[in-house]
């Protein structure tokens, strides 16, 4: 079981919450993951991020004007210092409007097409490669043990949603991210929606991820994994179950994937999650150290 | 197969949706109810308000000041008349106002509470018996189909969500309502959400039941049924997927339930839902001729 796992302090947490499933009512086994730097990679950039910067590249083939605008100058020259200045959200606000006006199921075509054709840049392997191979690992016994397994995610509901099944066997209805509004059209006969380049609400971030399940599922997580401040939350909520068990990943691994503090997207000021992780005694996952595989294409460590 | 149900052209054309079925790839067989006026009986008052009612009482009881505020004072003395001149939205606020502070499970507790107990003051059963019998058929013909079945209702969320699955074999994550807002506490030391007295955003009717759909389900349905001009928009949507099927039941039946023209609870000036039916050539349920019996203790009616 979980064979690319080390045997180690966390591995045996993992397991001890396995063995102990058995107790939980199958209707309360809800596990949620967040997705960017727990359940696929994150780094050097946000794989959302580079579909939208694909999606930009293509629109100013088009309409050559667009590479003008401030925000797009910045992203084109890859001038991380300028993006940061601006910000994610007003960055991400901009990119938005090159995905509006389209149905949910063209922008569903765009995302996998993208995916179809697109490499890691420093892996050169698609996206899909990027996936951590010990997490799916743990997917299939959460599933083996008739938990439903959800997807809660900072990213956008939609791009998720486009690969959740094909990456992590996750249907679009057990995807929860965050959402852009839709406004009804009727202009080609029958009913439809289309994108609109608002944000429906706050990023799906800290509390609004507990509001969110809450929303979407109805029940408290008994098992949630995470990676950045952005979950604490989520983390805090499921350990709080009757035997509920919280996971974060430690991205400490700068050989086989990146060394680096995870950060949330949206919030400033938040405690770094492995502190809260200490405070809290949930169970850290070393990259380095706990996981004898990463990616697929690694070779497996014995231990 | 639908023992129910008359032989009837509305019968027909069930049937001949559930017989195609099997054209629909299984990922994309979602279903949506409505469900006052079209899972069970709206009338003479909705479940829900009769809940409220029964919660106001509990708590006049304990503080017999509040049986002076105008809403409550309005609906302790049965006085539809004030309260429709108040508006429901304005009264319902004022009754959320009696769930507000509690955890979500233990509103639930509150719920079935009411319902082991509560019973209908016309038919003098328990409110689970004033379920519609074909309607239940019908869903247990579309999960032996491999449907997915939602209940997409606009009353509350966690309202129906705690007779879901016992009422229709519907778990807490296939319900979409209208949603409270909730807040964190942390005032016992686990983090916990406490219902708040604030709606969050407008009722589930209308074309808010379209993105609702959509933010939770992610897919166009390609069944919905309901009864009154809130479903109009969400039965326009299933109608005009591939197959679609769009079923709008008429209250019809005075001797064996009510004869009335269904109206969305918080919408004005919208069309009738029988011209919108016939408008869009969708498939109207009379009670009175398509029912052999509507609920479990009537008896049936040949034909």
């Amino acid at each position: 079981m979980l064979p690319s796992w080390s045997e180690s302090a966390s591995r045996s947490s993992v397991l001890a919450f396995l063995d102990a499933a058995s107790e939980i009512p199958p209707s309360e086994r809800i596990a949620v993951f967040d997705n960017d730097g727990t359940l696929w990679c994150e780094k050097p950039e946000y794989i959302q991020l580079e579909f939208l910067v694909d999606r930009l590249r293509a629109a100013v083939a088009r309409s050559p004007e667009l590479a003008g605008r401030e925000e797009y100058r910045a992203l084109l020259a890859g001038d991380s210092t300028a993006v940061g200045e601006m910000g994610l959200q007003r960055v991400a606000t901009a990119l938005l409007e090159l995905c509006a006006d389209i149905t949910p199921e063209a922008f569903d075509r765009t995302v996998r097409e993208f995916f179809a054709a697109a490499r890691h840049r420093d892996h050169g392997v698609p996206f899909r490669q990027m996936r951590y191979r010990p997490m799916l690992e743990l997917i299939g016994e959460l599933r083996a043990r008739e938990f439903s397994v959800f997807v809660v995610s900072g990213g956008g509901t939609e791009f998720v949603r486009a690969i959740g099944d094909d990456f992590y066997g996750v249907p679009p209805q057990n995807v929860l991210g965050t959402e852009v509004e839709y406004r009804l059209d009727r202009s080609t006969g029958a009913v439809r929606l289309l994108r609109t380049n608002n944000v429906a609400g706050p990023p799906n971030e800290g509390a609004v991820k507990i509001t969110g399940i809450h929303r979407m599922i109805g029940r408290r997580p008994v098992f949630a994994a995470g990676n950045s401040a952005g979950d604490a939350e989520m983390l805090e909520y499921a350990a709080a179950a009757d035997g509920g068990l919280a996971v974060v990943v430690d991205h400490d691994d700068a050989d086989r994937e990146y060394a680096y503090a995870s950060v949330a997207g949206s919030l400033d000021d938040t405690e770094p999650i492995l502190e809260t992780a200490a405070r809290h005694g949930w169970t850290v996952v070393s990259m380095a150290d706990d996981w004898r595989r990463v990616f697929d294409h690694d070779e497996a460590r014995h231990g």
